[in-house]
């Protein structure tokens, strides 16, 4: 079933290649959805549909926009991040340059309202409504991951509304673009957006963890990015309420090898406990997901799909 | 008149800040629209509603909608040209910097399309087919202009289509978004978009003229940018033509003084007769448009306003 849908927006995004000229414009829209991923905002919108409707078709053109919509974020991030690399390629600042990545990233932001704009027409209201607020939320997310850089401390609150910001409510948003083109009772689309958070919640704290305490092979890259980067995630916010001195001094240090670094960092999360701290926050929006869909009024029977979704996020070890 | 409406898009401006949080990520978007400008395309939009219906409030969303996409793509054009000014205020990425520069950028594009939601639902699925276009050729425009840097030879035919895209389809896109909401006959609101693409070349190709040939003081920046960034402009392309071997040569000198270079190209433009090939053009496009506007099905007292932006873009000395 997940395949099923997985294998209709692989089909629609080969399908429907980005055409226009001049060509180093849109190559790099075409080079970078190409990558892949796991293609889980679009899933979450057929799925959206599929649960109000029972078909999926309807929500294609939300899919496509919530999918072109954040690879638009990762051609940008990649540039504010000076990130070489994404799923193991060139980033397109690093194939192109910093120029061509970020007019491909606003071409491609246009083009994700373009997508949307092949939804029905009766929804549009509600869409771009929906949309255009978390677009924005996205940027507030990214700018706010930004600002912690710099700053000395930043309270796990604070964090929390970064991810969600950044992460959480694009799932939100997915899932609720899927009820409304499948015509579900607005209470049901506010809920099921709910449940999106949560999960992107979850799925966000997971790869906090997966980054530091993940499996190279199985992840995909070296772990401890976010350590050499000074991220102040969970792992580091936790950490540091029981072992300020150490962390500071460590973050401090600058003649330590990066591979000791990491190292230490994680004896420290382990010997504090963040480490569990931060995965049981992460099954803790895990079970508000799963609440969040018990309680929607849609038969048991159909719930499966997306149910199957939030257990392999939760378990997934990359 | 026109006073009246610029008036209505200066009040709508202050009226409606941008709010949000973090700060620093909205601070650049109230910072560059407040840096002012001729506001030409707002007063289009409010126009073209105008022309069609008498009033002009229905077209404020629109307005707002295509300053907003403008001021987005002066906070990301000056980034890619590396300019550090804009009006004679630091750019924004100056200000503050690169990454904010890109992020709020992309909220302002995010808040264009915020803007044009607050329209009337009738007239959205027009509205946004006619942006999202505009939008995406705007992008095509800024690369083209960009590969051309890099490109010893740029025919005429491609310069204008590089301005038209950059430039123009936005001055066109503006009246028809405003003949849109005043629900005017649709070959009604296609004529009034050719009309401001006319307008658009014109526009452009007298910017182009001022740049080289434009009194300091009236301009507000000292001559001679395009020169040294080796534009190919119209004079440059028209020059070549009949002294190709003058030209490779000062471009190629690289011990010349900027204001020597600037000198010796003028003198070749004037010679050549580019200067006066230039000027013509723009007349041109000029007269095109003004054939566009005596070919509206609209009272002939109701064009006044137009006609007189028409005019007064066309002898304008800054």
């Amino acid at each position: 079933m997940k395949a099923e849908l997985l294998n209709k927006i692989e089909h629609e995004i080969q399908g429907q290649p980005f055409i226009g000229k001049p060509q180093n414009l849109y190559d790099p829209l075409n080079y970078i959805i190409a990558l892949g991923g796991k293609r889980i905002r679009p899933i979450l919108a057929l799925m959206g549909c599929e649960l109000y409707s029972g078909n999926s078709d309807k929500a294609i053109p939300a899919a496509m926009a919530v999918e072109v919509f954040h690879n638009f974020s990762l051609i940008h991030d990649d540039i504010m991040d000076q990130a070489p690399l994404r799923r193991g390629s060139p980033s397109v600042h690093k194939k192109w340059d910093t120029n061509t990545a970020i007019l491909s990233g606003d071409l491609m932001l246009v083009k994700a309202y373009g997508m949307l704009q092949k939804s029905e027409h009766k929804h549009w209201p509600e869409l771009f409504a929906v949309f255009t607020k978390t677009a924005a939320e996205v940027c507030e997310g990214q700018q706010l991951d930004m600002n912690f850089e710099t700053q000395a401390l930043v309270s796990e609150a604070d964090y929390l509304e970064m991810i969600r910001l950044k992460t959480s409510v694009l799932l939100g948003c997915s899932l609720q673009l899927g009820a409304i083109v499948a015509d579900s009772p607005v209470e049901e689309a506010h809920k099921i957006y709910d449940l999106g958070v949560n999960m992107g919640m979850g799925f966000q704290l997971m790869d906090d963890y997966l980054d530091t305490f993940g499996t190279p092979e199985l992840v995909g890259k070296q772990p401890g990015g976010d350590i050499l980067a000074h991220k102040k995630t969970i792992l580091v916010i936790k950490g540091m309420e029981a072992e300020h001195e150490k962390f500071k001094l460590l973050f401090e240090n600058k003649t330590i090898e990066p591979n000791d670094k990491i190292a230490t960092a994680k004896k420290l999360f382990v010997s504090t406990g963040a480490d569990i701290y931060l995965k049981q926050l992460s099954a803790k929006y895990f079970d508000l997901a799963l609440q969040g869909l018990s309680n929607l009024k849609v038969e048991e029977s159909k719930k499966t799909d997306l149910q199957e979704v939030l257990v392999y996020l939760q378990n997934r070890s990359y």
